[in-house]
């Protein structure tokens, strides 16, 4: 299987403290910043500092380390250890109260805080070793995404995306951009276009960023103007991520996803979604379950601080949209390419 | 026919000047400039102080009257007055080169200077009255597509609209937005959903500012937006304007236009083009020979002067796309609705 060394680590454990992108500065900055306690991370994830819902799972398993290094300063018993340091991560939880992947990480800490028979030397010596497993993990995954990908892409592809499922949204490696990465490194002939990802511009802010810093050559669109290249015969795939998907395949992903998948139907340009299973949310049967979040008017009326509309516009700001299972051609997993029809596909990934 | 009373005018012959609205500090500012100097209106045009097809016609128009009162005043004779005007109205055709309305009215005055039989103060006065009449057939013609296009638009409707086609680019009613105004005469409960049309940004810098001021409700959105609002069942029809149409009906807009009619095809939701007939082009057999400006990297790199990609990222930047025939549910003009077949219903319409 083809690997591409990539340039960006968003979040690694390092000398007793967790490093990572400083994502609120993008495109002016690329730069590191240390957290080294826990309340620093809290305020890390909910700035945004870190962004890209499993990066911020990571960044929680190793704020629980670092409240965890905190409490084993004080003169403190075992007992009263395990008790606060169980209600520092309660709190962590918090930071960004609807990613998922948070409360998952934090939940594998807390796990280990209540099983341990160890030392306080010992507990915060299993959670650190914890926290850089999930680290790995999330790697390994994202790679073995990006290998069944790359299975799919066509010789010299160019393939478009939206939003940004990067190595900015992971520990470092991506979900769709995994793809991206694992297709360039056997053929460095491929190309990427981006949508710019309108309100929050994370395609032009962050995908054109890691992708160049990558090497890999990419075209930035605005989100209209889809259509215009599929027709010139000028994109071959789209390859996007997800934010959850249904037992049916229904995917919820950035808003405008689905207008690009309707897109590519009309011009029989397969539409892919690159994700891992534990995206995959069984418990819901179809999209039509998925609760859309509706964010700020500012996030429309406002770019870089400046008004850009009537100021008295009405705003309806939905944060994401659901692609129906019938726009999809597979969804690209750790456990290989599921394929319609995804009812049967899905429950089968999940017997394994 | 119910009729609209809009409170813009973007351009009007007023006290032997041309009054217009400087779109140049939109959505900051609303204000009339008065041009008065052939040379003045020139820059105007050039620096779209002045914009929009058909408001730029009109423009032209005005400029070549600035540049005859000047010559007037000149002590010069009669054939001097001629040639010299006719100079100054070719080189006003030089100030937007591509707009072809612009052409059209600088050669309407051509005609009167060429071939009036009056003094040089008897020209002067039947270019300002042509020049005044080519002001309202103008918002005649609006006004017609206006009523016709009314007659489609269901009761309580959401019509979806990208880029600006209003009031603002004609001189005062509207193509697709005078469809808007016409509709909502005859019932105040229709709404309006605007694109923000990236990269220019027309619908939320012009779009909304002109409804907004005529009191018609409107809500902007994202370019990628239109699908999760069609899906939702909250967009009843599209209207959108054109630049150029074919002989068959494939009709080019701006970029982005495509786009929404494939979304609009998928949800069943009829797409409609308003535009006068001057704007079809029967010397084109279909939207393929239509030749697609390509514009600055700039447009989609910046806004408002700053950067929001990687500054290396490779830019592609159609100005305009072309909706292909069998998207298109009618075409508005003042003649009535063109409906398919359109190779048939516009020669038609071209005999009349």
């Amino acid at each position: 299987m083809a690997e591409f060394q990539s340039k960006i680590r968003t979040i690694q454990w390092t000398n007793n403290c967790s490093r990572m992108v400083d994502q609120t500065k993008f495109p002016y900055e690329y730069k590191y910043v240390d957290i080294t306690s826990g309340d620093e991370m809290f305020h890390a994830i909910r700035d945004m500092i870190v962004r890209g819902a499993p990066a911020i799972g990571i960044a929680g398993a190793h704020g629980i380390v670092l409240y965890a290094i905190e409490l084993g300063k004080q003169n403190i018993s075992r007992d009263e250890f395990i008790s606060k340091l169980i209600e520092k991560a309660d709190y962590m939880k918090t930071s960004r109260p609807t990613a998922v992947n948070l409360m998952w990480a934090v939940e594998k800490q807390k796990e280990i805080i209540k099983n341990s028979t160890s030392s306080i030397d010992g507990i915060i010596k299993e959670l650190t070793d914890n926290g850089i497993k999930l680290e790995n993990e999330d790697i390994e995954i994202n790679k073995k995404i990006g290998g069944f990908g790359a299975e799919v892409v066509p010789k010299g592809a160019t393939i478009l995306t939206h939003c940004n499922a990067g190595a900015l949204a992971t520990v470092g490696y991506g979900t769709a951009l995994g793809v991206v990465r694992s297709a360039f490194a056997k053929d460095n002939t491929i190309r990427v276009f981006a949508d710019e990802t309108r309100p929050r511009q994370q395609g032009a802010r962050i995908t054109t960023l890691e992708l160049t810093m990558d090497g890999i050559p990419t075209t930035l669109i605005t989100d209209g103007m889809c259509s215009y290249f599929m027709k010139k015969g000028m994109i071959d795939m789209v390859v996007v991520g997800a934010d959850r998907i249904a037992a049916n395949g229904d995917a919820a992903n950035k808003i405008g996803t689905y207008t690009v998948a309707i897109a590519a139907k009309y011009h029989n340009i397969p539409f892919y979604i690159a994700a891992p299973l534990s995206t995959i949310d069984t418990s819901i049967a179809t999209g039509d379950e998925i609760v859309i979040e509706e964010r700020s008017r500012e996030e429309v009326t406002h770019i870089n601080g400046k008004i850009i509309c009537a100021p008295e516009v009405n705003i309806i700001n939905p944060g994401f949209d659901v692609t129906p299972n019938e726009l999809i051609a597979g969804i690209i997993t750790e456990v290989g390419i599921l394929r319609p029809n995804y009812r049967e596909s899905i429950a089968k990934a999940f017997l394994k």
